[in-house]
């Protein structure tokens, strides 16, 4: 293919948008013209890409304009202020904020799952939450195995999804909490070395927190269950990268057995099954990190339920959960449009 | 009361044994003399009690006779081995190990759940595992309010769990991944640094590991319900002390209010209600490190299911998950057996 596309990435010098650089160059993406795009502070300062320096520019309507496809990882209001832009001048839009990933208009996709969303070839396309795209891509592989009637699910998440400063975070309250000195938060809330705490966005009035509102909605609309029954608990642990959940999946009719669940698993295009009960060897944080395959494993019978089974994951929430489902849609989108029909019955790129 | 009793601990070089001496000093426990027992490997090692050294001993049939009450708290085999000989003198055994929990003959006790069974004046009273006695302090106080048709339960364990080796381990590995270099397992199967894997205790037929058959088994037998429908992951996270847990608890008829279980949960004794949705304030180990009472909040309803509710809690493993609750056994069966027959309606202890 001797396809050049011109990119643009808001949010160039956040955890995703250095990610997004990695990636693309990784998937040898054919970037032509790029432009990294963030703050009017971040602007001047320099960015390597393919071992070359590129010079960060602030983002504005005229920045974003002009290109081929735009991706976008600083922010809903960012999301709001320039996607109309980059739609106007015919550019594509990725966007990695929760900015329209609700909007029925637009689609949300994981192109593993509902891929052939892509097929009207959409201008404005939402990457999911990273919470709900590593459960999803455990749970949707095993609907063929029968309905799902209720997912029941606590999170182990790591702090990159609170951003490149948050790790920071981490590694600076670790290394004061070794020298015997108190762990002071500064971007979380709470102390995050050595400790656990519920997820740090605002409770509703339902006594969800926002990452467990966007992990129910946008879970339905990806599986288009509007209805599906869902409990969520958020928790953020001291890990630097890839969230771990625990999933039980209850089933409308009887449970499928172990073995076809470990090979719809097995099957599934970026899962990875994690699954040795003889070693102790389950799905980690600090095996998934830096992978593309969400790992999957511990797979058992509820012994509560008469048809429901429990499983874990583990995937990275830069890559699969962020950086890298949009570079997929990308691919599809600005590469290979005749893919998007094929996709969900089939894999994006070869399992690793 | 002017009462003085003989006091052994098994195991007084370990975690649990550390924190035993210091609750019988901050309790005043009555005690006259006091052999610290440990293998043959730390006799002779002096510890410190009430500013006094003490030298350990080897764990001999002869070592433990002749005690008003022996703490067991060195591993199944050593209590199975020894546990005899302090009855045959006469002696009272408080069980921190799993040896005799699922014995029926024997008593397994948190007083504020089942103190009733100490009434009988049991000569060996089991100590609960850890994980269950945070579970249980949670959710034994809301059966008030209806029955409890199933309980789903995911763990955030500290490491404390596996004893004061894994927690040194925990702070090395987490000294070497900050210093850039690998974190070795020597004494967990899996790196603890900046990781979270599933518990490391044995997989059985069942798929679940000995920790979640324990969390199983034992919760149905100190609530007396054998056929209480339990589903648990228990899972290591990188905490030093205090077990996390997050918590759904299905009702059989309707769900209560969450105003009458947080009253419920206010004046359950060794309960600490943790529930502050404007500031984003529940349950977290470091709070929780250092407490005698267990913390709960984070309640809500879940969404997924017409009558269950939701909460998180976060208990100090060492101490209401071991040394706290033993300690409570047996002020109860060596200094007021009278008070027996009012527990589980009332308090042990004062609220703090």
């Amino acid at each position: 293919m001797s396809q050049s596309i011109s990119v643009g990435i808001v949010g160039a010098t956040g955890a995703v948008g250095q990610e997004l650089l990695g990636i693309l160059a990784e998937r040898n993406f054919p970037v032509g013209e790029l432009r990294l795009l963030a703050s009017p502070q971040s602007a001047g300062k320099s960015v390597v890409f393919r071992g070359e320096p590129f010079v960060i520019q602030a983002t504005t309507e005229d920045s974003v304009s002009g290109l081929d496809v735009v991706f976008f990882s600083a922010g809903a209001s960012r999301s709001r202020e320039f996607a109309p832009a980059v739609l106007h001048s015919g550019g594509l839009v990725i966007d990695n904020s929760s900015a329209f990933r609700m909007d029925p208009e637009i689609p949300l996709v994981v192109p593993e799952i509902n891929g052939e969303l892509l097929q009207d070839g959409p201008r404005l396309v939402a990457n999911p939450n990273c919470t709900a795209i590593m459960l999803l891509m455990a749970v949707a592989p095993l609907r063929r195995l029968g309905p799902i009637s209720r997912l029941i699910v606590s999170t182990y998440q790591s702090i990159s999804g609170a951003g490149a400063a948050a790790m920071e975070e981490l590694l600076d309250q670790t290394r004061a909490v070794l020298a015997g000195e108190p762990a002071v938060p500064q971007i979380l809330p709470h102390p995050c070395a050595f400790n656990v705490f519920s997820h740090n966005t605002p409770i509703g009035e339902d006594g969800l927190n926002e990452e467990e509102s966007k992990v129910i909605a946008e879970s339905r609309k990806i599986l288009g269950e509007p209805n599906l029954a869902i409990q969520v608990t958020c928790v953020r642990v001291p890990v630097l990268r890839a969230h771990t959940e625990t999933v039980v999946i209850e089933f409308a009719g009887s449970a499928p057995s172990l073995e076809s669940v470990r090979t719809a698993l097995r099957d599934a295009p970026g899962v990875q099954l994690v699954d040795d009960r003889a070693t102790n060897t389950f799905p980690m944080p600090i095996e998934a990190s830096g992978k593309d395959d969400v790992l999957v494993g511990r797979v058992r019978i509820d012994p509560s339920h008469p048809s429901a089974i429990s499983l874990m994951v583990s995937g990275d929430q830069l890559r699969k959960g962020a950086a890298l489902n949009a570079v997929q849609i990308a691919e599809v989108l600005a590469l290979d449009p005749d893919r998007a029909s094929g996709l969900s019955a089939a894999s994006v790129g070869p399992k690793s």
